[in-house]
């Protein structure tokens, strides 16, 4: 049974995906590692492709492939495939249903895996410019192919790093799921955007530009930590111009946004001593107010009881005092 | 600097609390333990009173006394103090300000630790019932003792129990927090309650009593796994009696609330081998409309990148299922 259910009176959801765990014993051992991260039989590795679903897109000296049943793609840079867990199925198996008033709905959408590098133990900090601009093109990419599909109204592209981010395993890739549905938290930001006069990121942009919060700056984009701050060395990074997806980006766009995350990427590096982290994009390729953006978390504080009872972030570093440390002004112990 | 922080342009906040920690050093090692977890220099043991602040309150005997400067109340059953690193004070050192638009008030209210026990390693799940209902009692004692403070809006309690569910050490405790305003979570669901013709609460209660995921019920309350779940295991706490706050409760609803409390997380310890788990109040004491409840939340698997980027839960088991376990329908292997 895989659905999508939808809260008792709020506009709020979740996707219930019992493929993903059996037993309660596989939940006892939550805490515990795996050993699901090493090289060895490491499913993502270049070589190992017959051990993962068909690739849907694999990306090789700039041009695209596909897999097919009898030949699988070699010597890739990047390559996607369908989660062997997905949260979303284009074919579900649980039809639509009513219990008592409680909605659910089949799990309908994409779950996929976007492996960006063969080799194990590659990070994106070490990414060269055109391999780093390649991988955003992968995302664009990925993104529109998934905005095309018949019933796709979302795609959430996001990577987790690191155990305590939720990766569960330790090669370099990151995810995408294309949902049937806009989430609620872009609802959210587009009902109070959408009586706006002018774009409150256009707004952002100027306002931060300028601001302690600002980290780097390059041709289109700029990275800073926001005044609202959820967590400690929370990074926004986002685009001069006013586009509204992955989708709108052209080449130059897309190169810059490469440098950026990297660069970012490095400075979590220098001051957290690589820390679990997650990024996140936030993009609504059908509504051209929302005004594309990238997100990065570091997982160095738990959420507890308090975020939990009230969505109210207790952040023990200010925004400030973390771009500062971002920027290099002072030396992790300064 | 301590002070609260509204988001550029959505009614969401962040509490700036830089007294909680200082340098990227305290970031870099937060997924290690800090050994302040044993019972040797435990804080909140009997007979270390005096290496708290003084008590605001201490339950001993059924009785209500307080520390003075000269002498600490000893051989206590529960003990309250503001806590040692707030994250909001009666006395905020930073004034209230905007930076070009942006908005900063002074984090003004109250953070109180309630210790539940003056020995090192006891738990709720072996407590007697008059310990758990004296206990539920404290719980609606120092709720209305912050409700009536002056500029008090809100009063969030909640434990935090185990390293993954946030606790910092390791003796049996809750927290509570006095907000000078009403969290965005409360709000959001006070408009939709108000523009109901019924109290949703009171329909769920309805609906869950007879449900699938039905755990325990006793005279007063309703234990059961939401319809749709944020985590494995959730489990909410609901009474028949639309009360708006553990003020609104007498003594035959809190003993029954101890109990139920008690039962449930004595089926956490038997299905999920004791986890780290939050425990948060959901309540309004200056809404009638709102309906008092307390949910579970075992922390055994990681909100990542889509739940961050989306606030779309993957639950891995269907609330059905953690129901029939945490009933004990089946054998935790079964």
């Amino acid at each position: 049974m895989s659905e999508i259910r939808k809260h008792y009176f709020l506009s709020e959801y979740c996707i219930i995906a019992e493929e993903r765990a059996k037993r309660p014993s596989d939940f006892a051992g939550a805490g515990e590692d795996t050993g699901k991260s090493g090289y060895e039989n490491c499913l993502f590795c270049g070589g190992a492709e017959e051990n993962t679903p068909l690739a849907t897109a694999v990306y090789k000296n700039g041009k695209i492939y596909a897999d097919t049943p009898e030949k699988r793609v070699r010597n890739w840079d990047f390559r996607c495939f369908p989660n062997l867990y997905p949260a979303l199925s284009p074919a579900p198996d649980s039809p639509e249903h009513r219990e008592n008033g409680l909605r659910a709905e089949p799990a309908y959408g994409f779950h996929e895996i976007i492996v960006e590098s063969p080799l194990h133990g590659r990070r994106l900090e070490d990414f060269s410019g055109s391999e780093i601009s390649g991988l955003m093109q992968v995302y664009r990419d990925r993104t529109c192919s998934y905005m095309t599909r018949e019933k796709v109204l979302y795609v959430s592209l996001f990577k987790n790093s690191g155990k305590g981010a939720g990766a569960s395993i330790n090669h370099l890739h990151s995810q995408l799921l294309a949902l049937p549905f806009c989430p609620p938290l872009l609802t959210r930001e587009l009902d109070v955007i959408r009586k706006k006069e002018r774009c409150p990121y256009c707004a952002i942009f100027d306002k931060e530009k300028a601001s302690p919060r600002m980290i780097l700056e390059n041709s289109e984009w700029i990275a800073f930590t926001p005044y609202s701050s959820v967590g400690p060395f929370e990074v926004w990074i986002l685009p001069e111009k006013h586009v509204s997806s992955l989708g709108d980006c052209n080449d130059r766009i897309l190169f810059a946004l490469g440098e950026i995350l990297r660069d970012i990427l490095k400075s979590y590096g220098r001051v957290l001593g690589n820390p679990p982290f997650n990024y996140m994009f936030y993009q609504l390729s059908e509504a051209p107010e929302y005004h594309l953006n990238l997100r990065l978390l570091p997982r160095i504080s738990v959420n507890a009881g308090f975020e939990l009872g009230t969505g109210i972030y207790i952040n023990t570093i200010s925004p400030e005092r973390a771009a500062s440390y971002l920027r290099g002004d002072f030396t992790p112990e300064g």
